[in-house]
């Protein structure tokens, strides 16, 4: 093991435009014309992130790291997981721990089966997992002497999950958190990875992008954003998780990861999303078509941004148009799926979201409309409904049977331009 | 005629979070853990546009409006614009010339048909257009007393026409156009909007945004973009053209308009958009589903927003994410449409960008496939085409026949991680 986790300049040429003079000059035009004009703004040099080497080298043993949870995507992500732990022997144990909620299927346990078969014949069949992904039924023996956690089961078990894992998680333990989104509740807005952080004690981070599981498991190229803030008791260079070791851990060749530090950002867009895909489920059921649709997510993106700059200043308005959790699952969530499927339902069959949900999901819930109704409370209590209009028009028509035909004038700005004499 | 142009504010709450302390107090929170942390940066009030209202009065006469161009797209906004002369007489005078490149139409010609029938039965059939929209087949008599024209003619004949109009239009006149993005030639990378201006020494700003013709005309709601910057020569409230003149001269319940000043940022994101929709055409045409989609979006609205900042660093980082000529414009022509259409085929036959148009498009291009060629000669001198690994992996796979399963490695961030001992 070595000492350092160090960042070596590479000889590069650093696209500065400034230093065009010694280069081949393209001809007069407008781009000198600004060039010049704006020469201060334009000195700093435009790089790609590829213009220096990042060189990981620890100086403690390697990582080890459990997933929690296994359903489709839990397993999805444990299987990129177990490809890095094994290719890079350096910076992680080979062995992955996964554990798995266990039940028998045809009188065999799952565990048993994904630890023999290698596949996850209930939740991701017919994808191969690597070998050193082991499934585990017990919670506690699956954490223990793990340095990483992922969390990634439904929202609904994570308190039950967190009451389990009390005690028994060291607070220099790591976690990144698959779950999306925040909870509305007595404590105000908390973003799920607050809640592990406070409840365990443990530094959390959050994994959010547009990502199908099936897409994912299959290999088919996608994105996806991970998001962690060095604690206050990192532990050094070489010695503990930091961005390098997180973009080595989930990124793979078909799942390109960009590591950031707003935790807060990709949360709040990977809730808020479900109540404008709800939006662009209306005006396609409605009939209005794309125009309509690309409308609802501009006007969406823009209260996201706002709600997030609102209540997490801290939260950076680029995460939310540059990052895969952002603008790229907003326009994923947005073109198919349960919040589309049950607010297009609605708008054809004229039937309430509930019902809606009932026909389609087997009454299980689209999460925008239970996030509509925690937004709308939290922003009651605020007092800020009208700096929403679209979130608030959303809520209005799945709870307050406010025809969806008005949604263009709820969220019209019409600027009150008043003309003398008309 | 009244005198002013005035911005009168109107009595309304302004949402500052500073007043909390008289308001209702939410419980305490992460919220207000996070206001009171970052105090002063939430101090700012936060408003929504209508927070005042803007009044118009003209102390000249109404502006004259010419719409010149009448395919769909002209037609259509000829129709918008129609509407909102006779609904607001103060500010506009009711008749709108629409120029006409007149044809005959079993025996009558184009024109006649709609003065007489009031709908343009070849390029809009089925739509009633109002009666004060005058179809006129010659272009000089179209522009004469205009103080607005609205330019909206295929790209390829705005020369002539521009050369047939020159020394015919007087310097107050004000122009917008609905000709998309940019030209690249031997004046490097030049705005059609600065075209227009240069040629005929008229301040024009652009409309751009999310909006199918057919759509708008059958009055499905959708929104856009107009962007104008008020001219060094301008006449002063209540004598020129402004951003309210312009609100009310487009702004419809159906079709809503937002009026900036960034003329640069609506038409690079007018002409880029076409390149990336081409990359997704791609993707899909290799079934690799919608989160493939969503990352060839996000990497084109970045690559949009830094070849703005570089080439055209007035451009306003906001209008890329915010308007609907930029994001949500952007989702439509990337949901559909003939970039995507060719580009599917070719990923589907693994026929050429050529043979594609000829099968699909009778011969005419995909815009993207002229636009992504004129962006990569354009980099290629500036020494810039590394920035742009998106738009260059789009260029390498219609033009030299690069596999375009290499599209991810290809755009791929790597960092450059090296792990030490591996």
């Amino acid at each position: 093991m070595f000492v350092r986790l160090a960042r070596i300049p590479r000889i590069t040429r650093h696209y500065r435009l400034g230093l065009f003079s010694t280069q081949p000059k393209p001809k007069p035009n407008e781009y000198l014309y600004y060039r010049n004009k704006h020469k201060s703004k334009m000195e700093a040099p435009i790089k790609r992130s590829s213009s220096a080497v990042s060189l990981v080298e620890l100086e403690r043993e390697p990582f080890k790291v459990t997933v929690i949870g296994s359903g489709n995507w839990g397993t999805t992500i444990a299987k990129v997981v177990a490809e890095n732990t094994k290719a890079n022997p350096q910076v992680f144990q080979e062995r992955v721990d996964m554990w798995v909620f266990d039940e028998n299927i045809d009188g065999t346990m799952l565990t048993e089966i994904i630890n023999t078969k290698h596949q996850n014949v209930k939740y991701l069949p017919n994808i191969d997992l690597p070998e050193n992904l082991v499934a585990n039924p017990d919670l506690l023996k699956s954490v223990e002497g793990a340095d990483i956690l992922v969390f990634n089961i439904p929202h609904q078990f994570l308190p039950k999950i967190v009451d389990q894992l009390r005690g028994h998680v060291e607070p220099h333990v790591r976690a990144i958190s698959c779950l999306k989104g925040f909870e509305v509740g007595k404590k105000g807005v908390q973003l799920l990875s607050t809640y592990i952080t406070e409840e365990l004690g443990i530094e959390c981070g959050a994994l959010s992008g547009a990502n199908l599981a099936p897409e994912v498991a299959k290999e088919h190229w996608s994105e996806t954003t991970v998001a962690y803030h060095i604690p206050k008791d990192y532990q050094g260079d070489g010695m503990d998780v930091d961005h390098k070791v997180l973009k080595l851990l989930f990124h793979r060749p078909y799942f390109h990861v960009s590591v950031i530090d707003d935790v807060a950002g990709i949360s709040i867009a990977g809730a808020l999303k479900n109540v404008v895909a709800l939006g662009c489920g209306f005006v396609e059921g409605l009939g209005w078509g794309n125009n309509a649709a690309a409308a609802i997510q501009r006007v969406g993106l823009g209260e996201i941004i706002k709600f997030g700059q609102m209540f997490f200043p801290e939260s950076r308005v680029e995460t939310y148009y540059q990052e895969s959790a952002g603008v790229a699952d907003l326009i994923t969530t947005c073109s198919g799926g349960r919040n589309v499927r049950v607010a297009t339902h609605m708008a054809k069959t004229g039937k309430s979201a509930e019902d809606s949900e009932k026909e389609l999901l087997n009454g299980q819930s689209a999460q925008g409309v239970i996030t509509c109704k925690e937004v709308h409370e939290w922003l009651s209590t605020c007092e800020m409904i009208e700096e929403f209009p679209l979130f608030e028009a959303v809520y209005k028509i799945v709870y307050e049977d406010v025809p969806m035909h008005k949604l263009p004038e709820m969220i019209e700005e019409l600027d009150d331009i008043v003309v003398a004499g008309q």
